[in-house]
């Protein structure tokens, strides 16, 4: 029998969703609910049944996991623990210095419901989470660095896009190449925020608009700017939508750490990625997630999980002996 | 309390598993177990207990967790299943082939003495395949590949000193930079065994031996060099010993797959390791190991288990908050 997925939020990342669980034969997408009026939306494949976010709370025998597509700001805190009651969920809530207080409700709720929720699941927090934890429990004696990039952020971008006479602009997260050369080389440098990353900002201005005004704005913004290299170029509408409509990001989780009797071995780990897609990336993981949730539930176990909690093996379809044959 | 290690086998192996415990505030190295006379072996920190393999059998209530740290053509599928059943176990058995026998044996083993044994810890068997399964499970539709390197092969080393006329030799294992640029461009390339590395060997010749005809037989022998490209260089032995002394090793793990309503968009996973001891680092792999065996054990489960059954949490000494406050 297959899994059964729903899927509550409808954007960019409930849409890599529904592309993801067609990728894996052993699930099903059972529901799309969204907050739309339900005849309104047009969802990317044939036949999805598509609810208002109202009536899931009647639908608790119809779907299996229900993965949680809405925004870390108002939604997920909001949604996670009323969905994470009814449904076993798995969300990617990626507020870190919010997460404790976030797995508290969640755990509080799940518990409540003897669901299984597992949240803050993507690829930051997530994947580099990960091999943060791996990587910290195997060199204990270590650096840690985290780069992200080269990537659009949606942040900085709608932040560009607030400034007057901005018509439309995209931002690129570039991590420095000597930056990285250093790390690499283990000569644990110490890095300012300057230091790791460059911003590139492509934007569209008003017509007539002051463009060096512009400039000066994107380039002072505190918190979002000001700390940083920034980079703007003045582009056409055509030419934004022409080669800067997609979402591409990735990263680099580095940990250079010592071993022997003096310290007297070094040693690099590294793990990367390059995503032409972040919500297509990020969905993929949330739905090799709902599978652990699935099975976690199955067996009985209930609360709030992180991918701290979650053995690699629930996450694969194949079994355990497959597993041990063909990818130990 | 400490978690008290045992080590059985004091190669080098052992000797990093004697470095790592230092590097953990949370254990202590209870004893070390050899075949050798207990009182012929010097170990590098001062101490340290050394027993005779034949008196660990007594000794179960003094040690939590055995590393097993022999070697995986004769010592681990012996020693495991004897040693398992009496105590909780971490070992590093890398012969690919045979791990669904071995994980019989030791499962086996294991529950009848109601212990925990975690088999082929490392990082090839170990991290890379984490990583593989990982990867596999997010990227349903791609292309795994594995590189080793640039790194010493101790079996092509001894296959080199084996001919005649050889004194002494070392052979590295170089991953071909056009292979890893294909597969970062996400080409998917059908490599050859000679297209994904390169064997570099330092040769020792005796006094008056046939280079010629050392190097021929090098690169003509079966199994081991030719089906690749080798490169043969003969060097003194002063200069082996200065230059080529260390043992270091690494690798990269690559995924490259699709996601997406037609597969449009292109990602890929890559995980490496730089590392200038293949013994310290897998031995550091193997005591985060052991501290999961321990915690595991404390939780009533036995059987035998790989990195793949185990949730990342377990292998590290912080704790379950520490870990969501700082590395999620």
């Amino acid at each position: 029998m297959s899994i059964r997925i729903g899927i509550l939020g409808y954007g960019n990342l409930g849409k890599g969703v529904e592309c993801a669980v067609m990728q894996n034969p052993d699930m099903e997408l059972a529901a799309v609910f969204t907050r739309r009026a339900p005849e309104s939306v047009q969802t990317l494949t044939e036949g999805v049944k598509v609810y208002s976010i109202e009536d899931a709370k009647n639908m608790t025998e119809q779907i299996d996991v229900m993965i949680l597509c809405g925004g870390s700001a108002t939604d997920l805190p909001e949604q996670t623990p009323v969905f994470g009651k009814l449904f076993n969920t798995v969300n990617s809530f990626d507020t870190h210095a919010k997460i404790p207080e976030h797995f508290a409700a969640v755990d509080a709720a799940a518990k409540g419901g003897k669901k299984v929720s597992i949240i803050s699941v993507g690829w930051d927090p997530g994947m580099f989470s990960l091999n943060r934890l791996y990587a910290n429990a195997i060199l204990t004696d270590g650096v840690d660095y985290t780069f992200w990039g080269k990537g659009v952020s949606q942040g900085h971008s709608d932040a560009i896009r607030r400034i007057e006479g901005v018509k439309d602009g995209k931002q690129y997260t570039i991590p420095k190449e000597e930056a990285l050369r250093a790390v690499r080389a283990g000569e644990n440098p110490a890095l300012t925020t300057r230091e790791k990353h460059l911003r590139e900002c492509f934007v569209v201005a008003e017509e007539g608009a002051d463009q060096a005004k512009i400039e000066e704005a994107i380039k002072s913004m505190p918190n979002y700017f000001d700390e940083y290299d920034t980079i703007v170029h003045f582009i056409s509408e055509e030419e934004l939508k022409a080669n800067h409509s997609g979402i591409p990001h990735g990263g680099f989780v580095i940990r250079s750490g010592k071993t022997g009797l003096h310290g007297e071995n070094q040693h690099l780990i590294e793990y990367s990625l390059k995503l032409d897609s972040n919500p297509e990336f990020t969905a993929s993981v949330l739905v090799a997630y709902a599978r652990a949730a699935y099975r976690l539930a199955q067996e009985g176990a209930c609360g709030c999980k992180t991918v701290f909690d979650i053995a690699p093996a629930y996450l694969s379809a194949k079994s355990p002996e497959e597993l041990r044959s063909h990818l130990l």
